[in-house]
This record gives C-alpha cells, structure tokens and sequence, in this order.
C-alpha cells in the first residue's frame, strides 16, 4: 500500500483530514508534565493516544527534537513507534541539498527512521529532490507557498508573468513518474491557494497555519474546494486551553478543528467522497 | 570575538582559504577503518589532526550524520569537540522554517551544538532567517547560488531583469545590522561568481563544488577575485587517492588544495592582504 493510499483510507476511515503537528516545546507544557524526566515523549504519547481517532495525519517538526541533542532523536523513534500504524507520520524536516547529501536524507527519514512522508524545499532544483522521490510508495510534500509573512519575499517574486512558487509546482510535478509528489500550501494565502487548486486539482496539497498562525478554516477549505488535502494545526491543538486538564483539552481542541474542517470541507465541496480521497 | 574575526585570524595563521567538508559515509573510508566500531568517528578524528595546519574552517554535513540516528548526533558532538578552537566549524544543514521552528534550529545549531557558522535556505524569505541572524557573533550563509545542476531550476528564474539568486543577495542583506552574513555560492558557475563579486565584494562566500562535483580552482579564485571567501572540498580530500595510506593521503589532498587556492589567490587578486581577510 502505497503512503498516499493509507491516507485515503485514514481519511475515511476517520472522517478526518486534520494533521496534528508534534511541535512539542518542553517550556510550553503543562507544568505538571514538564517536571518529568521525560517530559516531551510522555506528552507526544499521551497526544497519540487522546487524537488518534481524531488525525489523518502526525507531523513531527524536526527542530523541536535537534535542539535536544542524542535524545531528541530517540524520542522522535519512540513518539513515531507510538503513531498507529493506519495513520500517515511526516517529517516536517524542509531538507534539501545536492544529491548525494538528499540521498543521505532520504535514507534518514525514509530509511531509517522509517517516516511515510517528508516535507523537503525546492530552492535547489530538481536533482535536490529527486533522491526523495526515487520512493515511489512515499509521499513528498514540497515548499510552494509557505505560510509565513516571509513567503514574499522570494516565494512571490514574478517570474514570467508567474510567481516563483507557481514555477515550482509546475516544474516540481515534472520530476517524477509516480504519484508520490504533494506541496505546502500556507492557509494564510486563501487567494492563492484557490488559484493552486484550479492548477493542480489533483494534488494533494499539506496546509499549515491553522490556529497559533492566523489561519482561517471556512476560508481555507473554500478555496481547497473538492481537492485532496490534509490541513495541519500544531500549537492551537498541543497548547489549547485548559491545559490542567491536559491530555482532555488537547482531545477536545482537535475533535474542535476536526469537525469544523469536516462542515466546512462539506460546505464548499460538490463531490463529498472526492475532498476526502487524495 | 566574532566569527568573522575568528576566520579572518585562522586563514590568515593557516595561510589557507581551505574550509574542508566532513561528508563522512561509511561505504566510501579505508577498508581496514570500515570495519571498526567508531570508524566514521574516527575517521573524522584523524582527518582533523591531520589537517587542522592546512584549513580554515571544518564543514560538518549533517545529513551524512542524522542517516546514523542517535549515535550520528553524538559523532556530530564529538567531531565538534575536537575541532582545534581557532578553526571555524559550519553546520552544513540548509535550514529554513518558520520563525518559531528557525528559532528551535537555531538553538540546535548555535546554542546546544556550539557550531560557530550555519548554512540556511532563503525560500522561507526574511523571517526564517532572521532567527538565526539573530546571533550576531556567528556566521550564517544563506544559500544563493548552488553548486548543483537543479540551481538552474529555481535560482535562476528572471524576476524584473534579476535572477532569483540575486534578488535572493539583495534582500538578505537588508535582514541584518550585524557583519554576520555570508553567501553560498558554487565554482561550478565561475561567470555568475564574478558577477556577484562585483554585486557584494565585501561579503563572505562560501564556495563548495572544487573536487568531486568538478568546479575548477583556477576559474573560482580568478572569478573571486579579491573578495573574502571559503572554497569548500569535502569528497576530493576525504577519499582522495591512495587510502591505504590514510591518512597521509588526505593530508596530501588537503595540503594540495590549500596550496592551489592560495596560488590562484594571489594570481587573481591585486590586493593580496585583503582577500585573507574577511
């Protein structure tokens, strides 16, 4: 089975195209957790375990567990052995180097970590990310538009009549022969990400900035319309409020984020069994 | 003292504008360290005591590292440890996220690794680099121009009459107050190389692409004229002939290098003492 067919499954299977993001920062726990040992993996545990039910999708980002050193590459290990295994697991890693050192990251994420998908930036062109795509049963997401205000910056820039992150789509969907190839998309450019849509209607589009970030649901999944997405909250979920009653709020938050991306998905679809199926 | 000062002083101790890159992959070292349990470790070990006379700058890749999990991070670790103080270490490591995930990278990176330099992609824009240019006695070198064939994909879409690459230039200089950037920019395009040194003849350059990805050391420095630089080997030194001589070989390698670079150098700059002196 490939990645991108156990997402449609989980997706059903859960009414859900929520993806939680693990951005799981030790000074922003419960202050009855943080005075664990182990602190940040018993939180990324009890998370899995409360949310399950309720994610198509885990994200781990990546910086939130270098910081820790050795140990936080263990707890990366032991938070993804917890993630069941019908759920899809991303590294939000946004790696991207000359080949052979993208070879040696894709052996990392997909090899030996064992992660279904990885986030990965295109600023170095094609053969930077060709090594992730020689797995044909992964899933790739690459940067387009991301969903910060520095996204104008070079993201932006009109190249030829088209932006950069539009020239990247289309030369992006290129450099493989497999469905294996999905892109970022900030929920903070509504605008825009319709415009993605009536590109690539197909594509299965990772959108980030729901929640801490600003972003807007209803907004969002009218312009996402009918295609194939997943819509990733990290801090409004793992930080929601009542954070004494943690793990319940967390569980709360995304049962919350959950049902409102279901209606609103609902509302702005004509085809009610395509938005789900990537 | 800053890390631009710390580099202005080795390169000029050193006589060297050798940075030499720890890309360090198990397959490709002396069959009889292969076999040992620490050989990555050791191999690193011994390539810095032996060419610590002959480099400014180690240039640690951490792809090659985060492929061994856990133990990779404390290779890193230890690698780090046994970089002489007065040579500048780079975390080869393309980084580039939003602001709160480039803060956590950071902190990796500068604060609990105690890495002197950083390399990081630009395609996030102002506020994922930010983070890092935040440390204004370290280095950070933002990617412009890279050494690899995909840098035609992306980096060089004309925007306004102005490369991405360029646009990419101008705009992160304006990110800082501090002396703390520099620029990624290969050997492998010795025309554009010029081009940018009369764009920023006063910054830093990191030039990797001399050896193994064929830049030519005659052409760089010629198009480096003056400026500031690094010039990057990593695969030409650390596998280079005769490895059943290791590690004289990679002394050799490495002396060779730095000795062509200087040569070069001092052919192609009309102000000898500056282009030491970042």
């Amino acid at each position: 089975m490939t990645v991108r067919e156990k997402l449609k499954a989980i997706q059903s299977r859960n009414q859900s195209r929520l993806c939680i993001g693990l951005d799981t920062d030790l000074r922003r726990l419960p202050a009855h957790l943080r005075e664990r040992e182990n602190a940040v993996l018993d939180f990324n545990l009890a998370v899995i375990e409360q949310c399950s039910s309720m994610a198509c999708a885990f994200k781990i980002n990546l910086a939130f567990y270098e910081k820790l050193g050795a140990r936080g590459f263990e707890i990366v290990r032991e938070t993804l052995a917890a993630i069941p295994d019908n759920i899809v697991s991303i590294a939000d890693a946004k790696r991207g180097d000359i080949g052979n050192t993208s070879s040696a990251y894709a052996e990392a994420f997909f090899g030996s970590f064992g992660f279904d998908a990885l986030t990965v930036s295109p600023y170095l062109g094609r053969d930077s990310v060709a090594p992730f795509l020689a797995y044909p049963d992964k899933l790739v997401f690459v940067l387009a538009l991301t969903s910060n205000s520095g996204s104008s910056d070079i993201q932006r820039l009109l190249a030829g009549g088209k932006a950069v992150y539009q020239h990247v789509i289309d030369e992006a969907r290129t450099w493989t022969d497999h469905d294996n190839i999905g892109f970022v998309v900030g929920a903070t450019h509504p605008a825009e990400l319709a415009g993605i849509r009536q590109q690539i209607p197909d594509s299965i589009l990772l959108i980030p900035g729901v929640g801490a970030q600003g972003g807007d649901v209803a907004a969002t999944m009218r312009a996402n319309a009918a295609g194939p997405a997943l819509v990733n909250v990290s801090r409004g979920i793992l930080y929601a409020d009542g954070d004494q009653d943690f793990p319940a709020n967390v569980y709360q938050a995304a049962r919350q984020f959950r049902d409102l991306i279901g209606a609103e998905s609902a509302a702005h679809s004509d085809d009610a069994d395509r938005f789900r199926a990537p």
